[in-house]
């Protein structure tokens, strides 16, 4: 088996690389609350909360075995179920089970891959059976219907872990040429933009632990926003370097020589500063190449 | 009461004039599935699922009474569980309980806001109290933290839901002039960017009736992307009318002339085409200004 280091550090190459590999690249972390269930108020008892208290990310290690047709169109009908802006459903969701298919799309294999994305051509197909002419070719556009795809992704998530399916959530889909994709799955030029990618599945085996997370100063704000002080900021410091938190990716950045773990996060795992770069990202240049940056063409 | 009607209207004047009003705008629409119970598989019948068929949006008319702050904690430390990408928590979440400031901000008033904004600025304080360089300006950065912010909302919506408190998903916020919500919230100048409001509460009576949704060709794929054709356009069209529905935002295009609810749609109530724009939208100008556009500065 692979240990978790080696694992953390080809996610970092595969990073640095920008080029597509079989495992573990910006995976989104998830895990169970840090709540103790005897400290949790008395409102939070129900089946709802302990779901999503023991939502975990599935960093890749999915077995080969299909999700339950059934179980599938109950996910992707409690996806569709997601508040939309104006109703106008503006996203997409390929469905992909070829095995050979998710790895190329996203790096990851599991019971299925759900690819959700930012999209208009339904409602310009519409509009173009009806004469209207549309347009939606707007930054404005494209948060909106960002929203509402990434809200809907969630849904799945949830609705997935309540039967018994687990999950992955990754933008994996970003690294390495993303013009693989509008080869790949016939993806339209303009105005679709795939966001995020759900893998779908059944563990080989049950996460090690359950991350942490952050729930003070710098996350949650009171009626205003509160910029950290020099003491929260330290004090986060100290949040990460508990091993006992699981705050951390990895828990091997003294072993790499870094004092803390935030240490190993800014030097070793996060890229180069942007005002370094003299290139646009492949986001902003494919955005613009989809038709969502008004006024500008590439 | 207002009736349906008026109040679409005002809508849709609200959505023309860009100013802040109190009412209705670009609300993101939910309701229960359309399917019948004895309709769904078996696999679906769990209470997450349940809770999830039974989203529904609130659209402004909450009861001034808050949420219990048991209530609100749970809620909150369950959206935090929600999977983000590499565990660095690139959001903030800004509780309002002010019922002036929620109007101000959204254009809702509810038991409790949550504006939920994409955010770098705890790691840049990390970074600086370790004498790191970090600097996460570019659109790569805005779309992953968008994706975490947004993920995490709808676990919100799901937990309060379980909860017995409703909600309104409301892009408001990027209604009328953006910079109001800098100046009202203190936000940070650069790398945070309000991406969804999610106001909480309870309502003055049931929604009439719960939305329907498109499932089939255009919205749900099978493996790759498939294109609309002249006759499932025309289909969705005949949807669109179908009353029984429910997919319109109201049911008076006939009485206002227009023979498809989807003639409405595109003639009434979408802006005119981005191609006939010759100014930024200030979605993207206010990105620009807040560092996310890599290589621009306005």
């Amino acid at each position: 088996m692979v240990k978790a280091a080696e694992k953390q550090d080809s996610r970092r190459s595969f990073l640095r690389d920008s080029a597509l590999a079989g495992g573990g690249l910006l995976a989104f972390e998830a895990g169970a609350a840090g709540l103790a269930a005897d400290t949790a108020p008395a409102a939070s008892s129900n089946e709802v909360i302990r779901t999503i208290r023991g939502l975990r990310t599935i960093h890749g290690n999915f077995l080969d075995k299909p999700v339950p047709e059934a179980a599938l169109q109950t996910i992707l009908q409690a996806s569709l179920r997601t508040a939309n802006a104006s109703n106008n459903q503006s996203y997409s969701i390929i469905v992909i089970k070829d095995r050979g298919m998710m790895g190329r799309v996203c790096g990851y294999k599991g019971g299925c891959l759900l690819l959700y994305c930012a999209d208009y051509n339904r409602m310009k197909a519409s509009a173009e059976s009806l004469g209207h002419e549309y347009d939606p070719g707007t930054m404005e556009s494209f948060v909106t219907a960002a929203i509402n795809t990434v809200l809907a992704a969630q849904t799945a998530v949830i609705a997935a872990r309540s039967l018994g399916v687990d999950s992955l959530l990754t933008n994996g889909i970003h690294r390495g040429d993303m013009e693989r994709l509008w080869t790949l799955l016939d993806l339209p030029q303009t105005h679709c933009f795939p966001i995020i990618a759900l893998v779908l599945g059944y563990p080989t085996e049950e996460p090690a632990v359950l991350k942490g997370r952050l729930d003070g100063a710098g996350v949650i704000h009171n009626e205003k926003y509160h910029r950290l002080t020099k003491e929260e900021a330290e004090e986060i410091t100290r949040e990460y370097d508990d091993k006992q938190r699981h705050l951390a990716m990895n828990d091997n950045w003294g072993g790499e020589g870094y004092k803390h773990y935030l240490d190993w996060y800014f030097k070793a795992w996060v890229g180069e500063p942007a005002k370094a770069r003299t290139e646009e990202t492949q986001m902003l240049r494919r955005l613009k190449r989809s038709g969502f940056v008004e006024l500008q063409k590439v």
